[in-house]
């Protein structure tokens, strides 16, 4: 760090995303991104969107959060679209936590909640999952800050019911509870609908999942209208422009073709039951998932050496050096064709042949 | 606000960008938008990269970077991109200032630059511009903070020689001076070159202004090695993936197609002059603008009734309720025609005719 860097970050440890590496083609299967392509009409109205740059795009995004409120059922002004989901988790971390209300999350969880911490001098408490990786909801009771769960969790694959979450929310009358729903359409039930019922839950979205848009950087969180008009105050202090044209058209284009969406989800889903079989067979532990990628660990291998071999063998999936986890790895679902491919090089591994 | 926001946002007032309506049509001279589109091949990588949406776009943002260092002369490890250059600016608010160090500005300069401080929790101190809205550069020697000079200045439209520039960084070598060159493509001459030579200096610069890519949200800062790994670290730890794949090819289709932007810039200054020749015959007074906007005033109308009267004849201009400036309007630069439909209506205002 340069002798300028604002001494308030000497401590910090920036996230670490998955790695792209560029000397050879791999099989991705390490940032759970979607194996199929965005939707033939999100791609037509982003590049309709391309011919008029000239002019900003609509900071207020209103077209955009009317397609979203439609598509979920809610009021346009319950909503606030970003730029990918990580930016609305930070505009809550600095619109809801302070000095006084840290934020509050598992262990295991989103690697970056303790970095949004960091980045914005919050103090921050962790909660350790059960050892099988499930949340103790009483935990969360009175949690004297504001709460950020991942549901369903990454990368433990396991999510929390709409009611359970609930209890969480009712248990925290005087604070915040954030539900990062990333990975909620292959196969959680949403809490989006809590939100008339609360005043005190923000619901985060991405459309980068389930919606194959990853590379658009779309997000959106959906909240009372209080909170979003705080969270507005922060967007309009900090990047009022946060969406570009081509983006927002690209959701909106998303939207109109949603059932695209859901069928690829449903295909992602049924490979993933496959590759959970398969890996049964092969002598693999791992949580029941319900996301689009497994967290899973095999005893005759470590965490480690199960990534470099993937890596040597050409297909990518993410391991995590950190305690707890670091025996798993977290596997993205690919294609069918893709996580035959993976299967047989895992056979391979496992077996000692490679 | 909600009872939930926290209480050290207290006194926020976020930035109000310009108006866009959306009840009629308007010639809108009021964002300092390039009244000509993106080139054809920003259009065509963009159109592109939305068919691989499903795909992270490159956190490293490589071949863009290597792209903007090579239409600058400078090493791509040089270089930042960013959503927008008020995200490179954010970042620079976050990185070089803290309690210790106060942000440093002009009273009369880019209405962000307070907000950027308060949004950040960041002591600031405003310098006054000299009665004619020109900066005295001994001001800013030994600021006592991180310095921030939009150059040229907007909404004064007024510039200071790369010399000037150089005089301030030498008077501040334990501090950054940070140079916001959004509107440096219309005749001013850029003090990247200083990069090389000082590393407590950062530009910041915009595809918003001069490459007609408002809507694409792509910005980016131009600063010794150090000072950008600097900016990398709150990069990673706020929105690592801050740029989409659309904006990033769009970013490298407007550079390999740079002759296509000058040419604009040529044309938008060509007007300009021609539209200072016709103010001057309606008796307005402005200042001598190098950018792609005018500040003009007139004694017989206010700058709001000015503002006012020109929207109701389907104009928008840009008018500031802000001590010193308020007799003012900031007038963007459009093509030909829309300008002689500005100067025909402001003939019929400033001869009461309407």
């Amino acid at each position: 760090m340069s002798r300028y860097f604002s001494g308030k970050y000497a401590s910090l440890t920036p996230y670490v995303p998955g790695e792209q590496p560029k000397n050879r083609e791999y099989i991705k299967l390490n940032t759970n991104e979607n194996p199929y392509p965005p939707s033939a009409k999100a791609i037509e109205y982003a590049s309709k969107a391309a011919k008029s740059l000239e002019l900003y795009s609509d900071p207020d995004c209103l077209l955009l959060h009317k397609a979203i409120a439609d598509n979920l059922g809610v009021k346009a002004s319950q909503v606030m679209a970003t730029n990918g989901s990580d930016e609305i988790l930070n505009f809550a971390f600095m619109a809801f936590c302070d000095k006084e209300t840290p934020a509050v999350f598992a262990d295991i969880t989103y690697g970056f909640y303790p970095v949004f911490s960091e980045i914005n001098n919050l103090p921050f408490r962790t909660i350790p999952l059960k050892n099988d990786f499930t949340i103790d909801i009483t935990d969360y009771y009175n949690a004297g800050g504001t709460v950020f769960i991942a549901n369903p969790n990454a990368p433990s694959a396991l999510a929390l019911s709409v009611s359970e979450i609930e209890e969480i929310i009712k248990h925290n009358p005087d604070n915040i509870v954030v539900i990062d729903e990333a990975y909620v359409d292959f196969g959680t039930e949403s809490c989006v609908k809590l939100i008339n019922k609360y005043d005190n839950l923000l619901v985060t979205r991405t459309f980068s999942k389930s919606g194959s848009m990853a590379g658009a950087r779309l997000g959106y969180g959906i909240a009372c209208e209080s909170l979003i008009l705080d969270l507005f105050t922060v967007k309009y202090s900090t990047n009022p422009y946060n969406i570009n044209s081509m983006t927002m058209a690209a959701g909106i284009g998303a939207l109109e073709d949603w059932n695209y969406s859901e069928e690829n989800c449903r295909k992602i889903i049924e490979t993933r039951e496959f590759v959970k079989k398969e890996l049964s067979a092969l002598g693999f532990e791992f949580t029941d998932s319900v996301t689009n990628f497994i967290f899973a660990k095999h005893n005759s291998i470590s965490g480690e050496d199960f990534y470099s071999k993937m890596k040597e063998n050409g297909i990518l999936i993410r391991y995590f050096d950190k305690e707890r986890i670091k025996d798993y790895n977290r596997i993205t679902i690919g294609t069918l064709e893709q996580m035959k491919e993976f299967i047989s090089v895992a056979k391979a591994i496992t077996e000692g042949k490679i």
